[in-house]
C-alpha cells in the first residue's frame, strides 16, 4: 500500500534538462521523495551532473537496474530517448507496486501512428495500456492508469489552445499550427542546431509540415472531439532557453455562435487552475517555470486565431509529469506543482 | 541635370534606426553621396547622434529646412514618423528637382485604407503620384516615379511570399500570415516593450488580427494579382535586434496544377537578384545586413506554407529604400546595396 | 507580541524588480504573509502590476500610507528609491512594532559617506541605529535591529569575495574589483541603457571608479577588517536579465602563509549555508533565482584572483532582504529563501 | 612579380568562423581575389559551407593542396588550426613567390614560450623570420615580412590598451587584465561551453590566470617596452556572438606625469586610423564588424583603468590578417578593411 505522505520515487534519466527539472520540483514537493536517480552510464552525484546542485543533492547517480529501482521505489519517471523508454517501460511494469511517469514518445500514439513515425513498437501490450497525461482532457484516466504516456510539449500547448474549440470546425476542416520553441527543447546534446551562434540572434523554422508531434496533435484532437481534422503544423527554433507559443489558426463555421471567444474560453477552463485566459496574447514569460498555460484567442470572421504560452520544460515535460504523478497517487494535482513564473 | 556618378542625398530623419542603416549603406555607396543630414531637432554631429560612427562621419546634423535639402541634395530620404513625413514631402514635392523615398507609412495606402489605419491624409495630390517601392513587383513604375513610398518591413517579407501564389488561390480564400519581427522594428524609443528585461527569453504577439500592415499586404496583393483576398495577419516580437520571418499559409486550389513549389518560386523569380529560393527554411541570420529576401515553400495537400526572411532593416527599410534611389537615377539597382550577411 | 509563525509583512514599493521578487519569495514563505502592497501612486492589483501574478495574487495595491501599514504590518520591506526611502522609514519607525528592511541605500554608509555620495541626509537618528544586512558579517547585529540596510548588489558579491582575504593584504593596499552585472540591476525605468537594442549583442563599463558602491564596499570592508583598503571599481552591464560576477584581484603580502585559497575559503565560511565554494570559477547560472554566492580563487605568485556569482535581484536585494527578516524576526535563516536555481 | 592591382589569394581553412569572415572582407576587397579555398577535408562549395553566401559565392572547396595552393595564388590566409598551421607553413614557404599570414597561434611566441603553451615546434626556422602582426607597434617589420604571425584576439586588445602605458609602469610590476570575449571566439566547434543553453543568460571565467594568451601578451609587451611585466590574464564567456573588452589595471608610478590619460592616448595613436579614442568606456557593438579598437583610460590615484574594445574575429582575427596582407602587398593598409560597424 502506497503510504500517501511519503512516496519514493526514482527519477531515470537524470542528466537531460527535463530530468534536472524533475529533480527540482520533486525537492520542492512535499509529498514526494527522491530515493532513486540513474543515467544509461551511471556515476557521480546530482550535483556532478548538475553544478547547480551543489550543496543541495549529492545523492550517487546509479546505471539503470530493474530490481533497485523496484526495491527503491514506488513512482518512476522516466526521461529516457524513445525506444530505450520503451525497453524500461516493459520491465519495470513486471513490478505491480510500480507506476510509471514516462516523458518520452513511445506510449503516446496508437500503434499505427507510433510505426509511420518512430517505427517498430516493442511493448504493445502496456502501449494499449497508457494514458495520455493531459489532466484538462484525460483527467479519470489518468487518475486509475499505472503508465503514463507524457505529453510532448508542442502536442501540450496545441491541443490545450484547440480543444476547446473543436466543435466549431468546419466538418474536415484541416487546422493550422504556428509554434515557437526556446532552445531546451532540443535537448542537451551538442550539435549544429544548438551552439550558440547558431541561434542567438536568429529563428528558423524546422521540419515544417513534417515534424513528429503533428500525428500526436491530430490524434488526441480525434479522441477528444470525436472528428479527425488533419493538422498542418510548423515549428520554430527561438532564441531563448525556455519557453513556447502555439499559434493556432481555424476556421469557424459561421452558422455556430461564438461571439467572445475569451469569455468561451474562460466558461470552458472554468475548472482547471493551471489554464489562465489572458485578454492580451500571452507571454512566454508569464509562465516561465510554472505548469500554467496561458490562453488567448481573437476572432475575425470566419478566422479564429487562439495563441497559448507554456513552459516547453514544465508543463511541457516536467512539471506536467509530476501532476501526473500526484493523480495517480491520489493527491490533489496542484500540491507541489510551480505556479510562480521566474520573471523577471 | 542630374550627374549619375555623384549624386547628392539628404537624409532626414538620421537620428533612428533606419536612419543610421541609409547612412551606413550610402556612406558605402560609389555613387551616392551624403550631402545633407537633418532630424527634427537638428543639433551636433552623425556620430554624436551614432556613436560607431565615431571617425567615419562628422557632417553637422540640422534641424530640417526645406529649402536647404533643396540646394544640398537631389534625392532625398525621409526616416520621419507617418504625418510628419507627409508634411515634409508635400513642401520638398515643390522643388521639381527633387526625388523622395519616403520610409514611412504615408504614401503607401490607397487614400480610403490611409484614412482607416492612420486618420487624414494631407497631401492627397502627391499621394496619386507615389510608387510602392517592392521592385519585383512594381519595378517599372519606380524608375519613372519622383516619389516613392518604401514598403513596411512586414508588407515586403509577406508580399514577396504571398505573390507568386496568388493565382493558385481559392477564389476569395483568405490569407493566414504568421509573422516575426526583431525588436529593431519598434524603434529607438524606449517603453516597456523595448526594455531589455522585457524582451529578452520572451516572446509574444502584439495587436493580432490588427495591425496597421495588414491593409497594406491586402492592397499590394489585391493590385498585382487582380483579387482581394483577405489577409489575417499576426506579429510577434522576438528578443533578436534584426531580422524578420513571415510564415505564410495558404489554401491552394486542388484543380490548379503546382507539384514542386520551390521549382516553381526559383521559376518565378528567376530574374530577380535580392530573392534567393532555399531548399530549407531561411534563417533571419543568413539575410541580416543584406538585401536578400530568402524563401522557402512547401506543401502538404492543399496547404501550401512559405516562409521567408528579410532584414527588418535593409530590406525591409534602409537598403530596400537605397535600392529604390538606384532606379529612380538610372543605376543598375543593385549598385552599393549590401549582399554579405553580417553571419556569424 | 511578534506571533512568530505567522508574521505579517508589507512591500512598499511593489511595481519594481526587487518588488517583485519580494512579493514572489513571500507568497512561498511559510511564515510571512503579504499582507500590504504599495506603491507610490497606488492603484489595481498585485497581478495588474505583474502579469505573471495573474491567478496567484490579487491583493490591491495603495498608496503608500503609514498608518494603514503599522495597522497591518509587523515587518516591513521598502524597495524603493533612495530618499524617498529615507522618508518613509523616519515615519514607520515611529510605530515601536514595526521593524524594517529597507533595500535602498539610504542607511547602508556612515553620515559622512552618504553624503559624498548621494547628498543630504534627513534621518540622522535611524541612521545611527540601522545595521548593514550582510548576515555573513554582521548576523549577531542584525538580528537585534530593528532597522537593517540591506546591502547593494555589488557590495554583497564583492565583500564576500574579498572579506575572507583581508588579512593577507598588504597593509594599505588597494583592491580592484572588476564586476559585471545583468540589466534587471538597472531597474524597471525605460532610457537608452535598458533598451533591448542597446544592451543586446552588447558589453560595457560604466561609472568605472566612480560607481556609488565603492565607497560602500571601502566602508563595510574597513569595519569588518579594521583596516583601510582604496577600492578601485568598475562594473559593466552584461546582456543578461540577471545575475553578477564580482572578479576581485588582491596583492597577497607573500610573508603570509596562504596556500591553498579555495581550501581556506572553505574553512573561512565553513559554517555559511549560502555560500557555495567553487572549484571552478562560477557561474552567473548556477546562482540565478537563489541566495547563494558561489565563490572561487586562485593565487599566482603574489596576485590572488577571487571570483564571486550572485543573482543581483536575490542575494543581491530580494532574497537577502527576506533571510534578513528570517533573522530579525528569530526564524532560522534560511526558512523559506531560495537554493534551487533556475537552471537552464 | 606580384600585379598590384589583382592579387590572388587563397584561404585555407575555409569552414570555421574566421574562414568566413575571410572570405566576405576578400569578396569586398578592391585589389585581393579569392583563387582558391580549402578546408582539411574538401568538399563541396563556399555556399554550401555557409548558407549565407548562397548566391554570392560558388567556388569549389579543395582537400588542402600544396601545389595548387602555389600554384593559383600569391598571398595565403590560413586559419587553422596549431600544429597543423605549422606543418602547412613549412610547405607553402618552400614557394618563394608566396606570402603568408597564418591565424593560428604557431608564428606568435618564441620558441621557449611556444615549447611551455603549446609543446614541440616544428618549423624552428620559420619561426624565426615571423613577425608579429600588430601593426600599430611592428608595421614596419611586417611590411618586409613573408610570414605573418596573426596575432590572437585577446593579445590584440590587450596590447593595444597597455602598450602606450608602459612606460608609467613601476619596475617590475605586473599588469592585470579582466577580458570579456564572445562566444564566437570559442570556435564552431559544438560542445558544451558553445552549447546555446549553457552560455544564454549567463557568463563565467575561464582558465583564470592559466590562459595561452597570457604569455603572448607578456612577450609582445616586453619586446615592445623593454622590459618584462608580469601579466595576470582572466578570460571571460559572454553571452554574445562577437565582441570582446580587455579591462586593464595598472600601478602607475607617481613619479612620473600623466595628468590626463585620454589626450595622452590621442597622442600616441595619432597616426593610428583603426584606433579610437573614446571619452567614454567603449562598447562591443561600437566595433563590431570593423577592424577598430576602441580605447578608454581613467585614472584615480596611482591606479590607471584602462578599457578596449575590439570585435575579436575582426580586428581579433580575420580583419587585422587581411590588413596585415595589405602591408605585405604594399597598399594602404586600409584599402579593404571594414569600418562600419553592425549596429544596431
Amino acid at each position: 500500500m502506497i503510504n500517501k505522505f511519503n512516496i519514493n520515487v526514482a527519477i531515470v534519466g537524470a542528466s537531460g534538462f527535463t530530468g534536472l527539472e524533475l529533480i527540482k520540483i520533486i525537492l520542492q514537493h512535499p509529498f514526494f521523495k527522491i530515493s532513486y536517480l540513474a543515467t544509461s552510464e551511471g556515476g557521480g552525484t546530482a550535483s556532478q551532473l548538475h553544478s547547480s546542485l551543489f550543496g543541495i543533492l549529492d545523492l550517487p547517480v546509479k546505471k539503470i537496474n530493474f530490481d533497485e529501482i523496484a526495491k527503491t521505489s514506488e513512482i518512476v519517471f522516466l526521461a529516457l530517448p524513445h525506444k530505450t523508454a520503451m525497453e524500461t517501460v516493459r520491465e519495470l511494469m513486471k513490478f505491480p507496486h510500480i507506476k510509471i511517469v514516462d516523458l518520452s514518445a513511445d506510449y503516446r500514439l496508437s500503434h499505427s501512428r507510433y510505426i509511420k513515425s518512430y517505427g517498430e513498437h516493442l511493448d504493445l501490450e502496456n502501449l494499449n495500456k497508457a494514458v495520455y497525461g493531459l489532466p484538462e482532457l484525460f483527467r479519470e484516466q489518468i487518475k486509475q492508469a499505472r503508465l503514463i504516456a507524457n505529453p510532448g510539449c508542442y502536442p501540450t500547448a496545441s491541443i490545450l489552445a484547440v480543444a476547446p474549440f473543436l466543435k466549431f470546425l468546419k466538418t474536415g476542416d484541416s487546422i493550422i499550427i504556428d509554434a515557437k520553441s526556446g532552445v531546451s527543447g532540443a535537448g542537451k546534446k551538442c550539435e549544429t542546431n544548438t551552439h550558440y551562434v547558431t541561434i542567438n540572434e536568429n529563428m528558423f523554422a524546422y521540419n515544417p509540415l513534417k515534424h513528429r508531434h503533428e500525428p500526436e496533435i491530430e490524434e488526441k484532437l480525434e479522441i477528444f472531439g470525436g472528428e479527425f481534422h488533419k493538422v498542418h503544423f510548423v515549428p520554430h527554433l527561438v532564441p531563448v532557453t525556455r519557453g513556447m507559443l502555439s499559434s493556432v489558426y481555424l476556421r469557424i463555421d459561421n452558422n455556430l455562435e461564438l461571439e467572445d471567444p475569451i469569455k468561451y474560453l474562460r466558461e470552458f477552463y472554468k475548472n482547471e487552475k493551471f489554464i489562465r485566459i489572458r485578454e492580451n496574447p500571452p507571454t512566454m514569460k508569464d509562465v516561465a517555470g510554472t505548469n500554467f498555460c496561458d490562453i488567448f484567442a481573437r476572432r475575425n470572421g470566419d478566422l479564429l486565431y487562439v495563441e497559448s504560452a507554456i513552459d516547453n520544460l514544465m508543463r511541457g515535460a516536467s512539471s506536467q509529469a509530476v501532476l501526473n504523478a500526484n493523480l495517480i497517487a491520489g493527491f490533489d494535482e496542484f500540491i507541489g506543482i510551480p505556479q510562480i513564473a521566474i520573471v523577471p
